[in-house]
């Protein structure tokens, strides 16, 4: 049994992960953390100040709460001895750097995850052996009109793993309609090989969520990255 | 049985198109033209001289020779009472004007053909038609990687014929293994549409050549583009 | 303005109409029937019977009913001079055939409507053209894992449209995260096109349901498929 | 430099195969085996006859002979402490068996391929590591209307790999125009992956034949697909 506490679980995200851990046999929710929160807003303990938390009152802490707390909220959970799993944007690199510094120190482990997609993470694992054989590789992303940044993260963050010395091309797609969608093209002499990747809906994080959970107990340092943890 | 004469019977297209005619039971070659080609390269009369081609010796001219030709060729058939079917490339906006002209004025069928691929020309077809629906649209080509012009013509072609006030990106993708591949992305609310086209090989063209032959004997004026004969 | 009365107002399709009105400047909601809602529940009259409704209380009916009920729910409002647009499924062919008969003799409009996705409806109107110039076609429809019937109706429904004297391979995919989507391949010498549609999102039907009351305002008789009154 | 003997170098792949070493700065054609063919037919020694070939005359031997003539050949390249790389079809189960047991005992590498597209091995290497965390999955294989066999061996190979406990879905388009190519769809919850290999020229083999001479020298077994022996 993993005994989780998540930070943000009024959100959108927070809620989902509250439901994962109900209907998972293997989790068990024993605290939430939310500065504004009821304290009776869960059938657990809830507290609204970081120094209140006891130490190692989790084995997880899942943090999906915002860009402003989630350097403060992974610092405290590794200084009490809770390995966070860090679903929040925001971290700047030298904080990044902090918190990997301490994870290691303590051989506890931690982990920042900029995508729970399994299929994009996937994705991105597989990209990695192909172009070792099909160096040549453009990326094209395709999502909704309402997304205004382009290319997307998970494109960018592609394109420096499977880059070499050469830039990769990435065609940002934005119409109505669309999710979120990305294809890698490797083209070789007379064949190709495409791996595409399809999120047609948010409850697609979750199985990366309880991924990132049962992993997390067996690593003793700091992993950005789901692709880096799956076997 | 419609006679055709063919333009640069020697070159690559040239000698698909007699092996076309050859092959079909309702057309006649009937000459070939070509400045420098062996008179007896052919079973029939070889031309080498503009001036030494009789009036209405043939029904349809195929023209596959040069850039630099192609003009006074055109010219020449239609001044002959010939149905120019022009595959060539390099006509300028000013003499195409002076062959529609001329075409009309005579009432006589002329065909300029960008792509006679009609997978190509049917997506764009088609395409005409789903952007009055979904005016949202985006075009990705995927061309070898040997191909150095970028976007390719059909796809310019293309954003020109669906364009209304407004600009159509198109992705440009070069990589080796791919031959010539298009595809147009329609989004509309909670759905999406994608017409998509192969050319697979050289030999996609022929039924696209043999159209534009039966068709031109039934229009008789200047037309541009082998969509606007399909039904 | 369109006045539009909803039959089955209270369920998922029938709610979402409703928005659409709404929103809509040239659709007016001016009643509501179905047999058990409460007679408040709409800012408009509600009816609970059939029999109460005045003649002509509406340009179109919109139904989203039951299968036990669309017959005599059509069948009335063609009797009170209002064209009916049938979303429900469930009609016998000897009900069509009623529906039909009166509609023409009458020469009312009245749509049957098996699928309101604009992306299928014009993926079968194109396809109808592309399979002139390639004959040779396959269908894939990915679905759901839920989805308990295969082929798909649309797949079912396309495959008829297209068939001219030979069978049509349609091949069903069934996964968990797929919603609804549907290839159509054409295969020519050396070359191939493909029509795809995806289905994200239920709301992707309403532009579908929009079209439907524009256009019947147009017919005077019995049409079956949006793809028939696309221009 | 290794040196390779090819039999069967007078067919469509055995030609392709003494062009890629010819091309190829470290390989070296020593010696060529075809039953009937002239002695003089290459610029190196031309054996007509297993027996006459001196023992390690060669490093590797490439087979692209005739399903009839395999199993002796291999058997002979083992016994002359030549490695075999198996591209000819046609070995039964108890031949492989038996050439197994040879290649092992005496610790000399043999590659038995059924497939040298490289984008094909990929996908079926990528796709044994995605079916762990996606294992709902299908196939669609897409081959020119002139094959006659369906499944593809491919595909078949592919859901052999794939397939726990469960039957894998095999989809079989078969249309003119398309050349080679496998899908392989893996749905989860919300979201998708796909694995698409895409064969345009037979050119596409050499550089999979290129990789199995190369590995072949570093492997003291028998091994089947090369998919095993990429890193």
């Amino acid at each position: 049994m993993i005994k989780v506490i998540v930070a943000g679980f009024e959100g959108k995200m927070g809620r989902q992960v509250l439901d994962l851990i109900n209907k998972s046999d293997d989790f068990e929710l024993v605290a939430g953390y939310a500065p504004h929160a009821q304290t009776n807003a869960l059938s657990v303990k809830v507290y609204n100040e970081l120094a209140a938390i006891p130490k190692k009152v989790a084995d997880v802490w899942i943090d999906f709460s915002l860009p402003t707390s989630v350097y403060q909220n992974s610092l405290t959970a590794l200084e009490k001895g809770i390995r966070p799993v860090i679903g929040t944007t925001g971290l700047q690199p030298e904080q990044i750097s902090s918190l990997q510094k301490i994870a290691n120190q303590q051989k506890l482990g931690a982990l920042l995850v900029p995508n729970f997609s399994l299929s994009a993470v996937l994705m991105i694992k597989l990209a990695k052996q192909a172009v070792q054989y099909f160096p040549e590789v453009e990326i094209i992303e395709l999502h909704n009109a309402r997304k205004v940044d382009a290319p997307s993260g998970t494109a960018k963050y592609t394109a420096t793993q499977l880059a070499g010395d050469k830039e990769i091309p990435i065609h940002s797609v934005r119409l109505p309609g669309y999710i979120a969608h990305q294809e890698i093209l490797f083209g070789g002499i007379g064949e190709a090989l495409t791996i595409r990747q399809d999120s047609f809906d948010r409850s697609s994080f979750m199985p990366g969520v309880a991924l990132a959970i049962r992993k997390i107990m067996h690593i003793n340092q700091f992993v950005t990255g789901l692709e880096n943890i799956l076997e």
